[in-house]
């Protein structure tokens, strides 16, 4: 089969459909796997089935592969796709429980196969670029606090500030706002002024994810805005243009009107 | 009768009030019903008082169906509102508590007979389709971590990711972040490397929930845009053909005036 | 004096800014009153300044209803000065803690009497009216799940919903997120079914302060947005007319041209 | 070396880039320090390092002071970069272990170093002016409820409220809704009405924060507005002028016909 005629069968909707569909059924029976009683009575059919969608997935990305070459790789979605039928054929053993539960990231494949799932998931990667640098600004406030959070708290509090790990996960969890005041108070008991680091801590956190908001807002709105305002702007420029195009027929009317009269003047 | 005027007597402004004030009175009354001394004391006649304004609604609905006839369904806030007097109507007998409690229902009859309301709710079902595909998007994340979950903390914290519906349950309450660093750092006790799978979650909770929320934003702001910049343009317009019909019948006189220069020219 | 002069006298910027210090000073005497300590050594002096600063109050109160006379209540802000001051001269026995700690409420004048605040607090109030309509449906959706909830759960939980009051208490909490988790799982060990009360709630009062919030983004973000456009409007309008007016000058001008061209001919 | 010769240098890319790399390169080592393992193995190297890094930024400071003179301290990035560096020249004890953590603030000279962190940073100070009378608000509110607070619950719960520093610390917690639950429930063990207290301040301070939120969206929104609505009035404004200027001078040659129609016919 020409790789033309390969391309325009992985292409139809037909096949698009189906596989959609063997994702979701996929996902569901990879689900059912979750229940011990129901594997214990329909176990074995449940890995079958299972084994019998990963071989189909194999085959479309074998098809695919053929049909687009090299070229298939050059899409990010593409090399998406491929990786995660790639990590459901490693061999996994008894002991890799969680390798065996990545086997639901074939769900995953929706994001690629359902065109509005992709499209969100495009908008994301779209807008990451302009929140770059608040990340940036955002990790710096996290790595000052976790130094110094480290250094004065390690010896203490262990559980909290032991390193500089523990630390980055504990002041995660204090801009979630989650138990904050737990900690800031066991800690304020041993250093009474420990309170300045986790309000400013807060304070700056809270700014910054705000900034964060704030920003893909803007983002979003601003293109709204431009779309709307050119709008607006096209309907009065054609307008003045149609207006001016009669004001100038007439105006022309006039040259030849007068010319007229000048010729005839002329004549007599 | 006829359904004429059966129609016209339900539609009129007195009707309609006096139904918003039973439906205010029967609120409050079934709110009396859960205090212990009220019933001891008042109970039966707020039990019969609860009959009568079953009684009327019954009557009401009934003249509408006949004054409507089988449109009646045709609208949902129509069928809304006799699902929840067939609700009332349906025996009750006494163990089924949640039924009993279900009668509060009968104030949501006001989201139809208050038309602010009606208007606020309409707006709700009017943008949920916009968010339709952002909500499959959160469906999918929270299905594959609560598959995962579950086939990695099922055996040893069965409280919290016991099955699918336990760990859908816990995330959503992650979702919320509340006590979501207890749980997660329980675990890590065991699973050192578990941060990874709920601060992935949160993130990427959070950036789904916020996608909703711009969503809806979005939605608002750029109706109140396009209204606000036709407005505008609308005025822009307006005064262009005003001053240019202005100017083309300053033209037409001048065309006159030369066609009139002319004649007399040739008299001459 | 006169009336006249009285309200002349009370207006100049020198009394305004005396009293603004009055009360700022004030607060920070009731501030340190809370401090024992401070007590002890000079109590009586800040006992003796309050006095003196609340005798001056009234002496202002006082010159204000005369030169106002009754026109003095028209407004909302006097009727909240006349309160506050009135509320400091009441008795307070020595049980009353809580009527003597409501004298810090005099702070809350500069409400009032700092224009930059009384603007931000008029922005409030300002707003609320078209908040109304969604408050009194975030108050039906509390109100239901109160009755419901204390319906179900007053028996076996009645400090969460031993009655409407504690019901309404636990809703707002749960609002809040505070806690929500640990009295949801607390019920579901009697109640399994009850998570979809607490969930259906969380999602209903948290779209309804979605609506308030966005209600009060939409209601600034439009009147910003008719500034914006009125602004570029009349900018386009008056370079329209501008323009308009040369050429009409111009027209006015051929006119006249022929006029008097038509003279010359007929002269000839 | 002259003084434009040394501010040419300090100006280099070369040099300034090299500049940000040893701020992360020390901010690395800093943040090595916090391991004990690693500080047992290569903590020498370490301190050094550290000690190197900070003498070539105090001969960076100290060209750029010689280059600059006391212009150096007109802008305020100078003046906190300058103190950073300060800071770090202080003669750190042992015991002092809170002056010794302070070093990692070496890394927020990126804030100036790096031109978009300084833009964003920059941005903030910009919006914090219209802000002001929000936070004026917010600190009444939270002074006369600590005051509030202060006096009704002093004697009985001294940890949350024993002081206004308590009462405030308190307060701020509630404001982030974290553990406010179970303080309410406690205090209203004791003062059942204490409930008005805690919902009273937890709607007001959603409110004012709420606002300051508000605020700071709508100014960066109205900037958009403004830049994007006279992008579109410019537009229009150039189309309307190109388009009259091309009426103007059909009219001009009208007239000029006129004239010339004139001086034919007088000349004949």
């Amino acid at each position: 089969m020409s790789r033309e005629k390969v391309k325009q069968f992985v292409e139809t909707r037909f096949v698009q459909n189906f596989i959609v569909i063997l994702i979701i059924l996929n996902s569901i029976s990879i689900g059912f796997e979750t229940s011990e009683n129901i594997m214990l009575s329909i176990g074995n059919t449940l890995l079958l089935f299972d084994k019998i969608i990963l071989f189909i997935f194999v085959i479309e990305i074998s098809l695919k592969l053929y049909a687009y070459g090299s070229s298939f790789f050059k899409s990010g979605w593409n090399v998406f796709d491929f990786s995660i039928v790639i990590i459901a054929l490693l061999p996994t053993s008894g002991s890799l429980a969680i390798l065996r539960s990545l086997r639901i990231f074939r769900s995953l494949r929706l994001l690629k196969n359902l065109p509005k799932l992709r499209f969100i998931v495009e908008s994301l990667f779209h807008s990451l670029p302009s929140l770059g640098w608040i990340f940036v600004l955002l990790a710096l406030v996290f790595y000052v606090f976790a130094v110094i959070g480290t250094k004065l708290f390690s010896a203490e509090f262990p559980e909290w500030f032991g390193s500089l790990g523990a630390s980055m996960f504990s002041l995660f969890q204090i801009m979630t706002l989650e138990g904050w005041a737990e900690i800031s108070r066991t800690i304020m008991i041993k250093y009474p002024l420990a309170y300045i680091y986790f309000i400013v801590f807060i304070l700056l956190a809270s700014y910054t994810t705000l900034n964060i908001f704030i920003a893909i807002v803007v983002n979003t709105m601003s293109e709204v805005q431009l779309r709307v305002s050119s709008e607006g702007v096209n309907k009065i420029e054609n307008l003045i243009q149609d207006e001016n195009e009669e004001l100038k027929n007439d105006i022309k009317k006039i040259k030849e009107q007068i010319i007229n009269l000048e010729q005839k003047m002329l004549k007599k």
